[in-house]
């Protein structure tokens, strides 16, 4: 059984150090979305680094982007030494079964999890069942930038021989574990109103001129109907459709809308039931309107008429949506209303796209190892979940590398990432550091024929 | 002819003296509108009591609102002692021809210019034609706090005797002198929607919430049409009808529409006449949408879903808008749109009432003994305009007193009050105070029958 190679499953009590550790992670501040902090994140990589070295693994920082936060790091089955950490006296008192933090789901304890299962099996098998390559990536809150052509170089060297891409960066649904198979894209959009060349008063210009803000407010006001419905010509056509295999499988999902609304405080969804709010979510596109920037947005009241504004706007993508031709259906029917109110001011649009959605082949054999993992550490089957946010990596990976990519989330549904309150539950750190080991041996057990054992197995 | 009783028509050079203390008054950065230089103000309002009370004038600094700014001085025609001035060598080497800064023409070059020609007629005659009492307020930048209350205290006192009141406070509509008959009023209103308890990532939610923000972009959409027409039912039903002489008294004016698109860098107005470019400016309602509170407003980008947003837009009302009605027919317009969208947020609409709309009669005497100081000084009839923007004290004063209230403005229409560039030409400031001096003449030549004399001699 997957018991005998997986030696952190039969522990009852996980040794204190992997918990302690995990606290010393969290409490360095290496948050990648405030600059003031990449110091911090530097240092949190070369914690890391000097912890796969102590493991006997070969570290190599990569310089990306116009910063030098990329750390590709390699381990491979060879033992090597485990260094030692001092244990504080009850650690675990101040953790009876959370730990709080920034980067305690996202992503100290999951990236420590792959660590701890690989040390473990070094420390008592002398050997890791699969060779493991790392990447440690620091600026994920922060655009990842540099890391798509760190892929892009590294594809024929340190990617060619790599067979499965594994990413756990999110978190589960439910109290259920689940794999991960897909994501939205996103595109930001700027729609850019400018009219006089000075801001005007109210008073001396109100009902003389054409308002910038006024155009703004009519762009805007084309997008959605009053159901969250968008609006822009054609949007919908490249919508992969719902097949019933798919739609079948969003019924045995653990979500309870209830729970939901009142953890987020509002009255109700735009859909009725788990299934339709679920797929609003996960596969179908949305338009959220995020606010407008050069108008007048502080407390209290000024009668300004302002100059020039930007509204911003952003659409999740799904597949089988072309972000190209989502930008330019956009734009044509900005410009179209534009046109119609036959205003002096000028227009602009323009966008940025974030990412690509990104939707994996469930019968794709690490998803199979995915499975059986999570049934040998959990003892069911996860769900199979999708992320209605965007993480681009996920994509990025399989688009460069044209590897199978998997994401394994071991996040509790209610981590409240990047939140103050943001925390990872004891529970999910060790119970996730076993399927990352449970994972390893399943991989290493793959027959060269995963399509005749998905049907034998699953 | 008014001439031999207004000394300073005479003097081909004014004394530097005068153009120094302008200076001198404008030096002090005495800005209401930054609570941190209210000191300042202070300052400033001593220096000008220390002005009045040099010529002879009793001077009492009155505690209004939270502050302590009012300052209702009195002056009598009894003549008194004028402090000389030190006098820089070659001021005027600084100011060939405008003298610039925050206060130069709202309100410091004003205020000067009348203490200047009752100083004038104080040195030269002995005495000024009519008694004159002075209210000085130093926060009309920052909402007037108190002025209204000191008025309503004050009426029975200190205004009981006042027959006319005159406020120079605007400035011209053309290189043409101008008397001032009507402002629009304004009132300000807040328009809240308020969802989740807790902002939302568009990822996560987009598609499955009712967002405020798109309920309050639809609120705000549903104020205008394209053209800036106002959608709200029934607001323009108590709009004043014009009269074939207020019609009429457009087409004198002065006001070059190609000059202004060029001054403020527009394409074109919402009109395209001169008479209906400022008919809608000064007699018709308007409504500008100034901003959002609450909504992403910075630069970048950022995929939020923010719990509740606060849209501001505010109405210039005119004469014969009340704006309690508009208040009720906002709010109702708004909550009949919301109703419509079934959204589960919660619409909350306020407003503040900045002030009516003010109107004066033409036929009033003291506008005829501004009309016929006008042509004493500037040799010809002055223009009748109006205000687009909201000068509360000119509706507050005659509404609390009960007595005329005439805006006499002396400031040029280039002056650009409040921006960095605000200045007042030399010239606008000694005719202007030979306008003043020519303006107590008249009002102390004024006959019992001022309806016969508007007859006879306009």
């Amino acid at each position: 059984t997957v018991c005998e190679l997986c030696p952190v499953r039969d522990s009852s009590e996980p040794p204190v150090s992997i918990l302690q550790r995990l606290r010393e992670w969290v409490a360095i501040p290496s948050d990648s979305s405030q600059p003031s902090l990449w110091g911090e994140v530097e240092r949190m990589l070369h914690v890391a680094a000097d912890k796969i070295t102590a493991m006997g693994g070969t570290v190599e920082f990569a310089d990306v982007g116009s910063h030098e936060w990329g750390v590709p790091a390699e381990t491979s089955g060879d033992p090597g030494p485990v260094r030692e950490r001092a244990q504080e006296s009850h650690p675990l008192l101040l953790w009876p079964r959370n730990l709080y933090g920034r980067g305690a789901s996202d992503n100290k304890g999951p990236v420590l999890a792959w660590l701890h299962a690989i040390e473990t099996y070094l420390a008592t098998k002398q050997e890791v069942p699969v060779n493991i390559k790392l990447v440690l990536e620091g600026l994920e809150e922060s655009g990842s930038d540099g890391l798509e052509e760190l892929i892009q170089q590294r594809n024929d060297t340190f990617f060619s021989d790599v067979d499965y891409i594994v990413i756990s960066d999110n978190v589960w649904l439910s109290r259920r574990p689940a794999l991960t198979y897909g994501t939205r894209g996103s595109t930001y959009f700027f729609v850019e109103v400018e009219g006089p060349k000075i801001d005007l008063h109210s008073g001396v210009f109100g009902g003389c001129v054409q308002e910038p803000v006024g155009d703004l407010i009519a762009l805007l006001g084309s997008l959605l109907d009053h159901r969250g419905k968008i609006l822009v010509p054609g949007i919908y056509e490249s919508v992969a459709p719902v097949t019933e295999e798919e739609s079948k499988s969003y019924q045995d999902l653990h979500f309870d809308l209830e729970e939901m609304k009142q953890e987020i405080g509002v009255e109700c969804f735009l859909q009725d039931t788990k299934e339709a709010m679920l797929m609003a979510r996960w596969r179908y596109p949305s338009l959220s309107i995020h606010g407008i920037e050069g108008a007048f947005s502080q407390p209290g009241s000024k009668t300004v008429i302002p100059r020039r504004v930007v509204g911003k706007f952003s659409i999740r993508q799904v597949p089988n949506m072309e972000p190209a031709v989502v930008e330019k259906q956009v734009t044509e029917h900005l410009h179209r209303v534009f046109t119609r109110r036959r205003s002096p001011n000028k227009l602009k649009v323009s966008a940025t796209v974030g990412a690509k959605a990104w939707v994996a082949d469930l019968k794709d054999p690490q998803y199979i190892a995915g499975r059986r993992a999570v049934k040998a550490v959990f003892g069911g089957e996860p769900e199979l979940i999708r992320e209605g946010s965007t993480i681009p990596v996920a994509h990025n990976f399989q688009e460069l590398t044209g590897k199978s990519v998997m994401m394994l989330p071991i996040g509790g549904h209610d981590d409240a990432e990047h939140s103050e309150k943001e925390k990872i539950s004891r529970y999910n750190f060790i119970e996730g550091t076993k399927l990352f080991a449970a994972y390893f041996y399943e991989l290493s057990q793959l027959q060269q024929s995963p399509q005749k054992m998905f049907h034998r197995k699953l």
